[in-house]
């Protein structure tokens, strides 16, 4: 009655032979390479706890939005499915939940989510039937077995991935604690953070006034004041790179930036700092900001992210009820070219700052980024990222920024998830495309194989160390 | 010296034999289901009255902007092709008109227009040779006397196409009585009308006036004021449900919603009828109106189509000579996520409403509708439309879509269309991309065999079904 | 020690087997048809003069934005590359430039300057090891030496190359003086100019002043009033025509097009005399010019092209250090439902009157363009341009182009290159890609052999010929 569930090894490579055996033979090469993970969301208490994972729902189903989203997409509650509310309560048995995730598991065909789970469930739990009404209790049970060992802790995992270095990412007021725990531990996994300073910086951002004021006491900084701000800025950077932090990320809605002269800057803070301020002036001080950090890491060597786009909480219900991160962010219409100009102006021409830039608006890879990147020397870009992390994004993003970005101002893989046993998937998924990707190339004799088996090693490894400084 | 026409039975499946076999099977398993065509411009009257067609000219071309406006592009006129003039006026003669069309027909080459005609010409008149100048009096002939016959009558066609159910669009004073004739005939044949309130709805309308006045002594109501306007439309929503319809359509220039207060809607339904508003008054009324329909689809049931984006009449010297619908309503950039907010801020998690959501601005599928499809439960994805309804637009909707909305927030096919005779071939196009879609992911192995022809089955006919509650 | 270089015969068509039996069969009929490049930037005065190319770095590195665009992205100095600075001053040894250029090459993998570039080295130069570190000396020498032989003067690649005709650009106030002296040398080589008055049009160009004063020089009208200034258009026209244009181009900022009174148009003309004008008349003024040159076409019967949204040095410390045209111009969204409109309301419908639109904003090409070329007798399609005259980018603009616009409504190819050696390279990646699409088609069942068998002759040859007039 069950069916079985079987990853092919030829998974996500073009379907016509002669391509699939030069995507097989590019993928060899990188199938085991070391994991660098240089963007993500893991929970850094899981390493400095190791503490065993509870059961398959609040592992698998409960945290990941992708799953939670389709599944309410298509009318089951949120509470039903184990997610906590606003206040953190969770109202659903997680076997229940796990249940009714697994009756609805065809909802996922044809979707990222249903390729991550799949090779989660063979190569992680080795179960070998597919997920199903039917099968989710023996699912249930042989996942919350398997936890419950000493193979399922996340220390161990770490190294059964072959993670050589995974960033996290925490808010300016974070005290780091667990970076520092894992460090001293001895233990060898290698976990950085990432300085994401947008609470302090948007002053739209729910609890800027709260958050401001524990930046100014964790930091010793008058952050009344602009020039103190910005001195809480670069003390937090020196301690987030003290924690092994390469780079700095920052979310905002829109890629603007400005350049506004001290005096002015220094006025708008004051303004944002009241609180009485317009929907422009908030932009404008997140644009001038991304100016400033671009000054910082200019100074301080860190890398610097700018992940533009995202509408927030777009359901207005469900963030009452649900609070933020719960599948309701969509990605909104983005430009680049004259957004990003004040900062370009100023730095666009240092040779020793990068900028990493993403986007979830694909209109913007060839016409846009692919164009920027490929003449400003401090801009590189991120990869196909969220929404469009998945085959066809990632085919996409290959066909439309390499013609004229190349792949050497690309930086690999970022998995930016939470969803910690899906990391080996998702960059197995990126070393799969790009074979792919590259094979065709090959196929249709516009590279050599020898230059095709290069680019396919520094993809999966080499760029993200290089554009992290890992 | 005529050369011959024949359908190859593996059209538009992909190129690759494993793939192509692949999708052969697919295609097996749906090429003989009905036809659900729950969107649609056929002429009730059709039905009702069961006359024969005239002639080829007047069955396929004048009616048809897909083809004249391409021949128009190439600078041929409109009057010479036996389109009507503003006033209805015919000036060419059919024959000739055809004539000229047929040796033009090299012009359609690569495009949607020359696999539905030669369907309809191969399969429906069973033509085995090209139509170019040298053999149009022959299809000229042929066709004609084939339309005598009683097997060319609409109501034999409509059965001999295997409709199971087709939906029509009347305008808010139809008085539907086609459909209410079709009904009393005791004919078997399931023909629906859908509401289509745009003229009494949107002020910039060119009878917004006459029409509203005509919908005010139709339903009895006093629509001067704000409540009796909207107990009118609930009166004809009814009446409409009553014909058979289960929805409505909505084909506003932008996706725009709002959500204001009774009394601010009130004042603004006054300044519309006084004839004194400004664009944006037009446009905040339409936005309006899209939020009290769907307040009352919620009341009645009736899904709800928005249809976005088109600018109308482009052409003006065209308009002035020909009138609307002439080939020349252009796409226009359309925006989602702000537009539809006010509407999902009040309904978008009421699971008893459902808004099927189109676009002709493909940039939104993988970047605004998919994501927000695969969030919201009242929201569906409309197919690929107008322009996109082709085998490159239809494949471009599912690698853009399907990943972030899944298969299942999709509502199948549309034909969209008042071409009667292309509506089998239309429906055969759309079931041949899917199956050739849903063959890569098996090819690519990242869907099971068994999963892909279920979902085969179901886009080709029980999404529409569900999706349009029939 | 080093690597062959050899081009594949099959290069650029699609990798599976039965697709690519037909891509050859295509492509066979089209790769020794003469070159028509009905629009590009070589320099006349290689043609008069016929004098020797200089050396490798000369020719193919330092006036190619392209290639140090790329390089510049990577950290490379321009002033390194033989790239001359805003005076014209070139600091590097043409030898150690082109050694860094060779030592860098490997950023190119997957672009099309690495295809371009490589049929180059083979084709016309005969050197069958890569471009690298290893070999940069080889090829500098080699290169050097083929220069110094007359089969390397512009007029033996010209021949060699078989352009039947060539299009040059030239500004409102060139004296024309090379192809004049080219019609009087004898020589049967047929180098055409083509009108370009974007210096006296634009009312933001760095020289409008000086521009428009050498303007009233040249044609003897006085250009400070409206028609003054609209008469010496006119005489620039028409000496254009003598020199053999057959067009005029337009690259504007945006597509804005107006049609205003003559007496707001002439206020508008003073008002940008004086200096003294907001960004927005500057736009409106440009917008309007490009109505009467439509009028002007319609009245001398020279083809009007529009290549509309580049952002034009965009890197403020490069402009101000290098000049204009050094790789940092970029693709900014460009609309053109709207925008075209005032010129399509006056001109839309007019048979003798052809347009030709261009767009570096691919999102454009199934909303806006490819529906408007469908319909509109004046619009045709130019070619994938600048960031999208790529394998992948001309792939995107026949799938999204095609459906709406048919191949009828393009133009084949245009180079639009001041490589002069690249011409054939280039012009070959188009046939080869055309081919290759032609032949999906055919595979997919979609056209018929023959029908793509005329096609891609058309496009090579007979389009470019007729759309411009040639």
């Amino acid at each position: 009655m069950t069916k079985p569930l079987r990853l092919h090894e030829d998974r996500l490579f073009p379907a016509d032979p002669g391509t699939r055996a030069i995507a097989r033979e590019l993928y060899g090469l990188v199938r085991d390479l070391p994991i660098v993970s240089p963007h993500g969301h893991t929970d850094p208490s899981w390493f400095s706890g190791n503490a065993p994972f509870t059961n398959a729902t609040e592992l698998l189903l409960a945290p990941d939005h992708y799953l939670y989203r389709m599944l309410y997409s298509q009318g089951i509650a949120l509470d039903r499915l184990g997610v906590p509310d606003r206040k953190g309560l969770v109202s659903a048995d997680p076997r229940e939940a796990w249940r009714l995730f697994a009756s609805h598991f065809h909802l996922f065909r044809g979707t990222p989510s249903s390729l991550w789970l799949s090779q989660v469930f063979t190569d992680i739990f080795e179960i070998d039937v597919r997920l199903e009404a039917a099968t989710a209790d023996l699912y249930f049970d042989r996942i919350g077995e398997a936890l419950k060992t000493l193979a399922f802790r996340p220390r161990a995992l770490f190294e059964r991935f072959k993670i050589e270095a995974i960033a996290t990412t925490e808010g300016p007021t974070d005290t780091l604690e667990h970076h520092h725990s894992i460090k001293k531990s001895g233990w060898k996994g290698r976990v950085l953070t990432a300085y994401r300073p947008d609470p302090v910086i948007d002053p739209e951002h729910v609890s800027f006034k709260e958050e401001l004021a524990r930046f100014g006491e964790l930091t010793g900084q008058d952050v009344g004041t602009w020039q103190g701000y910005l001195e809480a800025h670069r003390v937090r950077r020196a301690a987030f790179a003290e924690a092994g932090a390469t780079s700095t990320d920052h979310g905002h809605p829109s890629a603007m930036t400005a350049d506004l002269s001290p005096s002015v800057a220094a006025r708008l803070f004051e303004k944002v700092c009241s609180g009485d301020f317009t929907a422009h002036e908030a932009e404008l001080f997140r644009a001038q900001m991304l100016t400033e950090m671009a000054q910082m890491s200019l100074e301080d060597g860190l890398v610097m992210q700018i992940h533009p786009g995202s509408f927030r909480n777009h359901n207005a219900w469900l963030f009452k009820s649900f609070g933020a991160n719960k599948g309701a962010d969509i990605p909104a219409q983005t430009e680049y070219v004259r957004a990003l100009k004040p900062l370009l102006d100023r730095f666009g021409n240092e040779p020793e700052l990068s900028i990493i830039v993403f986007t979830l608006d694909e209109t913007s890879y060839s016409r846009e980024l692919a164009p920027l990147a490929g003449h400003y020397p401090v801009l590189k870009l991120g990869p196909a990222w969220w929404f469009h992390d998945s085959p066809e994004g990632m085919r996409r993003y290959r066909e439309q920024t390499t013609e004229a970005a190349g792949f050497y101002n690309t930086v690999g893989f970022n998995d930016d998830t939470r969803a910690f046993l899906s990391i080996p998937t998702r960059h197995d998924v990126a070393r799969r495309i790009d074979a792919g990707f590259l094979a065709r190339l090959v196929a249709e004799h516009r590279l050599e194989l020898d230059e095709a088996a290069e680019l396919a090693v520094d993809l999966a490894y080499y760029f993200p160390k290089r554009a992290y400084r890992l």
